[in-house]
């Protein structure tokens, strides 16, 4: 049943408008563009939108369709539900806002009768107030931003279930930028039918998923949310929103949640190996780690750097998150030697100095790699020194161990653009330690 | 004496290369470029330097000189340092390194030649194994990175005193790239003679410089960087390299400098309302706010938000850093509800919702200013909906309570390259309300 939600054959977008700021537009212009199967629009005016035969009903498209959209007004989505009913669609993805999240009678009377709508037909909802699915794989961006307001990420491991539309759409943005790349994307909004759970179920079977990542309000039904939870063997990020009486009070007025008690949760997610995000950026820190796709053996770190300054500051934090920081041992130390000039430090930070080369990072790194001494690596690169250019990217292919890069400064920004795969790349030396700690923390 | 080193009418640049990949070489076109002032090259090899006339020593300059930049290698310092003193030059920036940094015997020795013969002339020294100073105002880059690989930041209010030349090159960059105007920047090394006290000194008297900042590793003399701290009136930032056993070991190896106990000084830190900044992104994120020039007159936050899910995140975390985020009186809700649909929020956070426009923006931000209810606005902008544009960013120069914006995303990036004025925008909720409580902390 949730298979057709991601790979349906035929789509109809239900709203589908002939005006080009409207939601119903921009959903159907993107479906139009990027989604491997047909798409239908639905539109009780029936001239053509972008060329394409506009249908005033679903009952009048004689294709079989197996996902409706729906971007019309809370109070005609019951109707158009309706219809659906009687055209044998299974799978439905409600956009339109309008529902309980507003407080008021008539939201929350259309919502009652949509569930009723949907239990008589069988009818499985994602929704209603989101911003909607994404699946790289066939091209299903049915969301309502262009890529010329919204960057969509490349085709990836990572799945991102969200209660909330703008983390749905911060989050496509924001992996693109970072260059993560996403299998599928869900916003379930109020969650009437397919919930958190459901989502985590889902991706935790499917073949295209490797990362789990979410962003939740609160929990429907917490008895198939813990056994989901335990049964997923997949990396799963989650960043809980509203998680003190603040926190709680906006959830509610936001998508009508009872966010409950965030010590339950944390002792939750860390009983079942669940990484917690604390913030916005460490979500999206964790899963340009984990869409890497390695894990440490250990907690034994290695700071390669050209950089003292950052080589201390990685130290300090690396320390206080409980990260071990050995000196290499004299065997190791000597062998180093061979690659640095005398006033480089052999201690850890491995301290190369700002007049490293390329050949200078490949040889330490290759030591180090190929020692038992290390389980993971911070490659602190100051690429401002005349010495270096985006050449030092190239040697990280051939490192073997999980590592991640801490790179800072204007010039990395175009440097990052330049780069087609998706590498571990922080902008400061922290945010790296903090990310390398994760693969620490991995169910085995 | 401290003064010349950022005023010098005349600059002589010892080292000055003919080859354009040498540190010699860049400072002395950086200078050439951009300083309002007379420079001079020094080498002995006396052929022309883009264009300029070569000196074969200080001595050989007729006119007065009144700062010298040594780029030389560390054993031929000595040398020309005496030259500085017989010429009556009373200011000298060492960049070269090669020094007690190096923990080599050599390396000691030079250092304490340096040493005596600064004393016997009554030189002033910064370095050495620094970067260079920097000088917004009169255009004195004495820095060997060219604009191409490091961006220089505008003019502006902050002064940057940093012990590691790594966070000096990138301070200049990151605070180029986030849009904070600097005043003056020192990085100052190994210290032998002008240190950090010497520095906030300097700069707690600086007309140009109104808010300080520094990356200290180390501390020379305990009690003159006490009685300085006391002293100063202007916000302090700090970020304190080697806190841990990790850190100092570090450190020790970088700039051979005593780390200390990080207890100590976070509780001297607290005694003289120093903000001690965490993480190197914290350090950029409490410039960008204080250099805004604001102050908040109490804890009461007003989150204004058009991003629901973003509203949660930065409530959560303006209760666990201990903001208050009061609901506004019913008073204040009705005056609120004159300018939202039906379906807004007016707890706190204020969701203005998705469809929110810049007038929204500015009338309900208007009625948040003029309330006596509220010290300071985080306001949450996702500014990829379609009703928005960098219009909405017109409106915060209307408002006069200290506020930050949260704006994310790709199109941020193109939008802040478009404003000239610093405004501290932060890419997270959570950074921008971290950001906020720091306005709470200022000496008054």
């Amino acid at each position: 049943m949730m298979e057709k939600f991601f790979y349906p054959k035929s789509v109809a977008v239900i709203g589908a408008s002939h005006e080009e700021k409207k939601i119903g537009h921009v959903i159907f212009k993107n479906l139009l563009e990027k989604f491997k199967g047909r798409v239908y629009p639905v539109n009780p005016k029936t001239e053509p939108i972008l060329g394409q035969r506009v249908y005033p009903s679903v009952l009048d498209i004689e294709d079989e369709v197996d996902l409706a959209i729906i971007a019309v007004n809370a109070l005609i989505v019951p109707k158009v539900l309706e219809d659906c009913g009687k055209k044998g669609i299974k799978n439905v993805v409600i956009i339109s806002s309008g529902f309980s999240e507003t407080g008021s009678l008539e939201g929350k009377k259309a919502e009652e009768k949509v569930k009723e709508i949907a239990k008589m037909y069988g009818i499985r909802i994602i929704g209603p107030n989101t911003i909607g699915i994404f699946n790289s794989e066939n091209g299903l961006d049915a969301t309502f931003f262009l890529e010329k307001d919204v960057k969509k990420p490349s085709k990836g491991n990572v799945s991102f279930l969200t209660q909330s539309g703008t983390i749905g759409i911060l989050s496509l943005d924001m992996l693109a930028k970072e260059g993560i790349g996403i299998a599928k994307l869900v916003s379930y909004g109020n969650a009437i039918d397919v919930n958190e759970s459901d989502l985590i179920e889902y991706f935790s079977k499917d073949e295209k998923t490797k990362v789990i990542a979410g962003f939740i309000e609160s929990v429907r039904d917490g008895k198939k949310f813990l056994e989901v939870l335990k049964n997923t063997k997949k990396p799963i990020v989650l960043l809980k929103g509203g998680k003190t009486s603040f926190g709680a009070r906006a959830a509610s007025s936001h998508t009508s949640s009872l966010a409950g008690d965030h010590r339950v949760y944390s002792n939750i997610f860390k009983q079942f190996n669940v990484i917690e995000a604390e913030t916005w950026d460490d979500l999206i820190d964790y899963l340009k780690i984990l869409s890497f796709g390695r894990k440490a053996q250990g907690k034994r770190l290695a700071i390669v750097t050209n950089a003292g300054g950052f080589g201390v500051l990685a130290s300090d934090f690396a320390f206080k998150i409980g990260l071990e920081l050995p000196e290499p041992s004299e065997k190791l130390k000597e062998e180093l030697k061979k690659h640095l000039p005398f006033y480089a430090s052999v201690k850890n930070p491995i301290d190369i100095t700002a007049d490293a080369d390329v050949e200078r990072y490949k040889s330490v790194l290759k030591v180090l790699d190929n020692s038992k001494e290390y389980d993971l690596f911070l490659i602190v690169i100051l690429i401002q020194t005349p010495m270096l250019n985006e050449d030092v990217l190239k040697i990280l292919n051939d490192i073997k161990k999980p590592f991640a890069v801490c790179m800072s400064g204007t010039k990395v920004d175009d440097i990052k653009k330049k780069i087609e795969s998706s590498l571990p790349v922080y902008d400061s030396p922290e945010r790296a330690v903090r990310a390398l700690k994760i693969l620490t923390e991995l169910k085995s």
